[in-house]
């Protein structure tokens, strides 16, 4: 007789934001985690919605066990969810922005203890993209590279992160890639990775339409993470 | 009995850069026209090739007679060529880039006496674009337009001369177009011109995989000017 | 003094389907529009929500005076609500398809005594395309004319009615489209129409990110139509 | 002192055909190899054509010694040039089309003796999508995987071979992929296989704008196969 193995603890930091309530909605329709701490910036307003505990973040220390913790904050609230996960021995999913070099250093420094993921971007395809970029890049020596990403007028950086994201990979393929960026409607995101040489050319492209992808990106990670070793993992390196 | 019409007598100015090979090659296939000049800079090393007589620029002012003058020239080769088209009453298509102030001026100026046609792309499918965005901009007040623009390494100026003047279209019909461009490989020549909304977009793209379509469209215009009254044409003026 | 025109009055038919509900959400968000009657096929749970009465598909002929009616039901119910407007003498805006060839000629018939609207797809960047596609059709000829449509996997029907109708402004331009359909992921929809010749090719697409777009377009085509002359409108005739 | 190796020594077969032609002209810009035989269908004009000897089909047995023949004929020409390779030990690259099934059995066998490779597609963008392809099947299941091929509107049969064989890196990967294909202009040939899923894709495209890299793919393949292990070879195994 087998049993399905006992759904993975979440703790969500930043519980009250866009993507903490998108996080919040996905995981209530997966069997292989559970909520078990929301976590919000100020005191909340119920203590259980819809069967999940809610805390402010002045209570963290406090939280129940989890087996992983999903960050997507601000860079002041980063520090006491790592420092929680360290000292819980638990792994770490986040997507926060904008972090100091100290708070960097100090994701490398965890690495040691724990398993943890920090990303630009949590799109699967996302991810998958920049391995085939990377191969693409070593693959093609000579071609030139050029990346375009178009978001809603919304955005304020340019590039994106997810661009640079993928530059890096083309740049680890050997590639020295250009970078243009379209600031356009409510675009949720679009990134194309061109290579071009004489006569021919390659393109690769992701569309994103719905922000919901980045939400269960998340959720796939913080579902695989827990149990691995110590070091600092990327999307790619839990896909299947 | 209905007879064709006689063929159109055309000079072509220019004739030993790339366009000029073109165009004298592909004016050999056609019925509807025919080359009496070709004038190049330098001493030309025979005299009649394919049966088209050559001269050299100082050659100019004795040129037999024609009907139209297709000029893709230098701007310091333009003047003598517009003069002699106003004096002769020919009608004159240009392609020069890089013309001064005055030079531009100067094309005001004598299409008050003669037809002609200026155009930074001879593309037939460019020609079509421009009216499009035109019309989609005016149609779609307050959607962001964006325009990016890709051509081979070598070319130095950017946005390109056809991104410019697709821009100016959409200007036209109300829009406030903005620019990125890309070089890559060889890439002839390709123009996307963007309308993004909350939760749609339209995308009007020009892709040219072959400069012969440059010399097709001006062939096509100097067809169809001679004959015309006095005045400046745009390319899309001359299409069925 | 001026003050703005009374808001146009609309009976929502078909309220309960997502159309429906989309409208209902879209229209209280504006000021030009009312919502007084939405009609839905069985007995409403309540009277009235959020304010705007709600009735039973039986008791259409009862509904309170309105200027236009707007219409995305079944085959079915499309009758009574046309032979509504026609009594009352509203206009009519309706996306019901799979219409009975009796029913579209009653449409016609229609059209003598009210102003009426049917379209496959109301997003008012279709309708715009439709037009430069004609547009492009009659200025390109001999061009190969081809359109690809891209749509979620629970789609049934191939080509798209928003291909086919593209293809009617295509052929009505001159051109004689092929068409290719492709089913994947939950894409809203998207339709390519491509122009191609010996080294050149326009590309005219469309992509629909969000659903809201189709009520947005409906209901725009409500506010424009009441007073007009009867007869039958295209979404293009009502921009802009 | 390093001296670089001798060039590899490459007999072409199908020479005159438009191919042949490409890798007469694009071998002679190269060092690293000579062409030391063109063979041809019927009796040669000349014997040597810019340095390189010509010789007929007929006397294909008498060729002078060489390391690799590249073979784009016929398949009535094809199991000749396959016995002379494996009888003289040297290499063997073909793109010939249309072969029995007969004949692909004897390059299997053939394979025992010499190393070879045959493709459908020479060029080294279409090798290094196809493993892209691979790739992103394999990391994303469930996703749906369409694939849509154009080329110009001579080409007869649809889908492309290339497309045929994209989708089999799709099947490796364990995807499902179905096919659209597109006819117009003059389309050296584009490729579009796309990975689509709930809010997000992938579209993986290759653009061919000139034949010259298929002739360019074909004497890469040529440089680097002599000497190898014998067995069947994909161009992609062959890249950096």
């Amino acid at each position: 007789m087998t049993s399905d193995p006992a759904p993975v603890r979440i703790l969500i930091h930043g519980a009250s934001g866009r993507m903490g309530q998108a996080l919040l909605r996905l995981a209530a329709e997966r069997d292989d985690v559970v909520v078990v701490a929301a976590v919000q910036r100020s005191q909340p307003a119920q203590r259980v919605v819809d069967g999940v505990p809610h805390f402010a973040a002045s209570e963290l220390p406090g939280a129940p066990e989890f087996d992983v913790a999903i960050d997507f904050s601000l860079p002041e609230g980063f520090d006491p969810v790592l420092a929680l996960c360290e000292q819980r021995g638990a792994a770490l999913v986040s997507g926060t922005t904008g972090l100091e070099p100290e708070q960097r250093e100090a994701l490398d420094a965890a690495a040691q203890k724990i398993p943890l993921l920090w990303a630009a971007n949590f799109s699967l395809g996302v991810a998958i993209l920049g391995e085939l970029v990377e191969r693409a890049a070593a693959a093609l020596p000579g071609w030139d590279c050029d990346i375009v990403e178009s978001h809603h007028v919304h955005k304020k950086d340019a590039p994106s992160g997810t661009a640079l994201a993928l530059g890096a990979c083309a740049e680890h393929g050997g590639a020295s890639p250009r970078y243009a960026s379209l600031r356009a409607g409510d675009i949720v995101g679009e990134h194309l990775v061109q290579f071009a040489t004489q006569g021919e050319r390659i393109e690769l492209v992701h569309r994103a339409t719905n922000r919901d992808i980045f939400a269960r990106g998340a959720l796939h990670a913080a579902s695989r993470l827990p149990g691995r070793a110590p070091g600092r993992y990327r999307l790619r390196d839990l896909l299947s």
